[in-house]
C-alpha cells in the first residue's frame, strides 16, 4: 500500500536535510518489508515544557510520519536534566529535582498532544533515566566511540573552544549519551532542528559502534521568532506559545516580517493556498488566523483579528511602532516610563496621565495608582495623546 | 619530633618538581599538628606487574615517607584495567579479566615489598573499583569538573590533536577518575614520574572540587634505560628487572653510558660516596654492586662482578662490542645467525661450531644442536673464533 519513495518525499518536502542520502527511504522500504511501523525518535528537554511554535514545527512533522502509520518515540531527557546544565553556563540554575522534571514532563506531554496522535501504536513516551543509569564499565566502554576531534568539530564547541570559553567534559559526555539513547530504543528515524544535526548524526556513530541499524536523520529549519531575526526562544522573548490566548497569537504573529510569511506556513504546515501571494497582508492575516484556530480553538482565529483590527486600525494605533524596552524592575512609576518612552518631562507624563490622555493597550491609564506591575506592560501598546505611540517590549 | 621543612628538603633533593610550592611542607606541617602520618599515593598499573628499575624510583621516595612515619597507599587501577586500553592503540591486546589484573596486582605487590616496608600502618593497598564503580550520575556530576581545553593541553594531547591522531573520550575521562582516586582516599601526597605531573596536577583540581584538602604533588625524574637514551621501559627492551639474576643486572648496568652513572645513583638512592668522582669506569662498577646486593641479594655484587671480568676482561671480550638484532623467531639456526651476525657463509660458520670455534657467553657452542632456543641468546654475547664478538639484542 504505502509507497516509501513517495512517502520519503512527502516528508523532506520541508526539511532542511535528510542524512544519509536515500537513508530515509531505504528505512521505510525497510519497515514496509518487516510489515512493522518506523520508530521515530524526539528527544525532549523537560527543562523548559512550554511548547512554542519552535517546537511545532518538528511535532508537526512527527505528526506527519504518525499519519502515515510510523510511531513516535518521545525521549524525555530526565536523566540528563538531573545533573542539570552541562555547560555550567547557569550556574545559578538549580538542578531540577525528579519530581519537577516528571512535572515538566508531564506538561510537555500534555502540550505536545494536541499536536500529536496519542494513540499508544503511535506514541510511545520514554524517560533516558531508563537506561542512561548503566553501570560505570558499561559507560566506559562506550566512551571509547566518540573522538575528542570530532567532537570539537560540532560548531559550538568550535566556537568556543576558538574563543577560549570554556567548554566540561560532561558537555562531551551529552552527545554519546543521547546517541544511545537511539541505541536504547532501537530508532529508525530522529528528528531535529538543524541545531541538532551533529549530535542527530552522531546517534547513527554509536549506533553502528553498537551493532544496530543506523537511523536516518531528519533535521528542520529553526523557525525565525518574531522578532524577525533569531532562532525562536523563550529566553530571547520572541516565540508564541501554543496555550497563548488567541488575541496574543494573532498579534504577535502579526508582528513578523512579511517575507518570513510563507516561511512560517511552510514550516508549521498551513495552507494559504487561496490568499494571493501577491498580497502579503493577508497572506500573514491568514496564517494568524490559522494559527489561533489551531493552537486557541476552532473560530477563534476571526474573533483575535477583530479584536486585533478594533485595537489596532480602527483605533488608530499605526501597524508600524517604535518599540521601548521596558527596564527590568517588577514595578514601574508610570509618569517615569512615559518620560523615558517619549522624551517628556515627568510632570508632563503626570499632567497627561490626569487628563486620561495615556492609554495602555487601548485603556486609559489610571490617574489615581500610577505604579503598575510591569507583567501588565509586556508588548503592550503605550499611547501618549493621540498620535505618539510605543510598544513596550522586555529586552532580550 | 619532626620537621617538616628538614624531611620536605631532604625528600625533595632529587625530584624533578614538588607542585605547590611549599606544598610538601605544608602538608608535613599539617599532619605533624595532626598528630597523624601522610598518606602518600602511588597508583599502579595492573598489566604490567614487573617492576624494572624505572619503577623503582618511585618506590624508592616512598619507602623514604614510610621511613619518616608516613603511610604509602599504592592503588591498583583494576577497574580502568578492565575496561582496557582507553587509548585504542592497542586494538588486538585483549581486556585483561578480574582474575589477570588480581594476579598481575598480586605480583606488583609483593615484588614492591622488596623496597617498600609491609607494615600495615605504613602501607595500604586500594583497588580503585572501590569506589570507581559509581552511579552514572555521580560520575555525571564529576564530569563537570574537567574542561576540554586544559586536558588538551596535556603534553600527549595537544601532540596527537595537532598530529590529527585520535583521542578517545575514554582518554580524557581516566584522568578525572585517577583524579578522583585522590579523593576517594584522602591523599596528602601523590608521587609519579613526570609524564605523569598533568595527571597528577589534575587530581588537585577534582579534590579542589570535592571539598577536600588538595594533595602535594611530587614528580620524579624519569629513569632513562640502558640504551642511553629512552625512557626505561620493557616494551622497548632498555630494562632492568628487580627480578633478574645478579649476572644480569651486572651486566647491563656496565652497558649504561658513564654519564648516566650518577643520575641513577641518586635517583635509585644509591651511595657511591666513597668511589671518586674522577673513576667514571668504577662509581659504574660500584652501582652495579650495589644494585645486585639491593635485588639480587648481599654478597651477589661481588659475585657478579668476579663473573662479568671473567667473561669480558680475562676472556678477552672487548667492553664495547657490536650489537646484533636476533630474529623474532622462538628458535634460531646458530649457523644461519652466525652467517648472519658476522657475514660469513653457513658451511663456515657449520665448520666453526664442529671445531669449537664458536661461544656464547663464553662457552663453547654445541655442534650437536645447532638449534638454539631464543631465550637463551637474549643479551647474549657470541663469539666466532678468538677477535669477533656481537652482543645480541631484541630489537625494540
Amino acid at each position: 500500500m504505502s509507497d516509501p519513495r513517495a512517502d520519503a518525499r512527502f516528508l523532506a518536502r520541508n526539511a532542511a536535510a535528510v542524512n544519509p542520502d536515500g537513508g530515509l527511504e531505504e528505512r521505510l522500504a525497510t519497515a514496509a518489508r518487516e510489515g512493522r511501523r518506523l520508530r521515530v525518535k524526539l528527544g525532549i528537554d523537560p527543562t523548559a515544557p512550554d511548547i512554542h511554535l519552535g517546537h511545532v514545527v518538528v511535532l508537526q512533522k512527527l505528526r506527519e510520519f504518525q499519519d502515515l502509520g510510523h510511531q513516535v518515540v518521545l525521549i524525555v531527557g530526565d536523566y540528563t536534566a538531573r545533573v542539570g546544565d552541562p555547560s555550567g553556563r547557569s550556574a545559578t540554575r538549580p538542578v531540577l529535582t525528579a519530581e519537577e522534571i516528571e512535572h515538566n514532563a508531564r506538561t510537555y506531554q500534555e502540550q505536545a498532544g494536541r499536536i500529536l496522535r496519542d494513540d499508544p501504536e503511535l506514541l510511545e513516551v520514554r524517560r533516558n533515566g531508563e537506561w542512561l543509569d548503566m553501570p560505570m564499565d558499561a559507560f566506559l566502554r562506550l566512551a571509547r566511540i566518540p573522538k575528542v576531534a570530532q567532537l570539537l568539530e560540532r560548531d559550538d564547541f568550535a566556537k568556543r573552544y576558538a574563543g577560549q570559553r570554556p567548554i566540561s567534559l560532561l558537555e562531551f559526555v551529552y552527545p554519546l549519551l543521547q546517541g544511545y539513547d537511539s541505541v536504547a530504543i532501537r530508532a529508525d528515524v530522529e528528528i531535529g532542528g538543524t541545531d541538532q544535526t551533529f549530535n542527530l548524526l552522531f546517534g547513527r556513530d554509536v549506533q553502528r559502534a553498537e551493532g544496530v541499524p543506523e537511523q536516518a536523520v531528519m533535521t528542520m529549519p529553526l523557525l525565525v521568532g518574531i522578532d524577525g531575526s533569531q532562532k525562536m526562544s523563550k529566553s530571547l522573548g520572541n516565540q508564541i506559545g501554543i496555550g497563548e490566548p488567541a488575541d496574543e497569537i494573532f498579534g504577535r504573529t502579526m508582528r513578523i516580517p512579511d517575507e518570513l510569511t510563507d516561511q512560517w506556513a511552510s514550516l508549521l504546515a498551513i495552507d494559504l493556498g487561496d490568499v494571493p501571494a501577491g498580497d502579503p497582508r493577508s497572506r500573514k492575516r491568514a496564517l494568524a488566523r490559522a494559527l489561533c484556530d489551531r493552537f486557541a480553538g476552532a473560530g477563534q482565529g476571526e474573533q483575535a483579528q477583530e479584536a486585533f483590527d478594533r485595537l489596532f486600525r480602527d483605533g488608530g494605533v499605526p501597524e508600524e511602532i517604535a518599540e521601548h524596552a521596558l527596564p527590568g524592575d517588577p514595578v514601574l512609576h508610570l509618569p517615569a516610563l512615559l518620560a523615558e518612552a517619549f522624551g517628556v518631562s515627568r510632570s508632563e507624563a503626570r499632567r497627561a496621565i490626569g487628563q486620561g490622555g495615556v492609554r495602555i493597550n487601548g485603556e486609559v491609564a489610571n490617574a489615581t495608582n500610577l505604579d503598575v506591575d510591569a507583567k501588565d506592560l509586556q508588548d503592550a501598546v503605550l499611547r501618549l495623546g493621540k498620535r505618539r505611540f510605543v510598544r513596550l517590549v522586555t529586552p532580550s
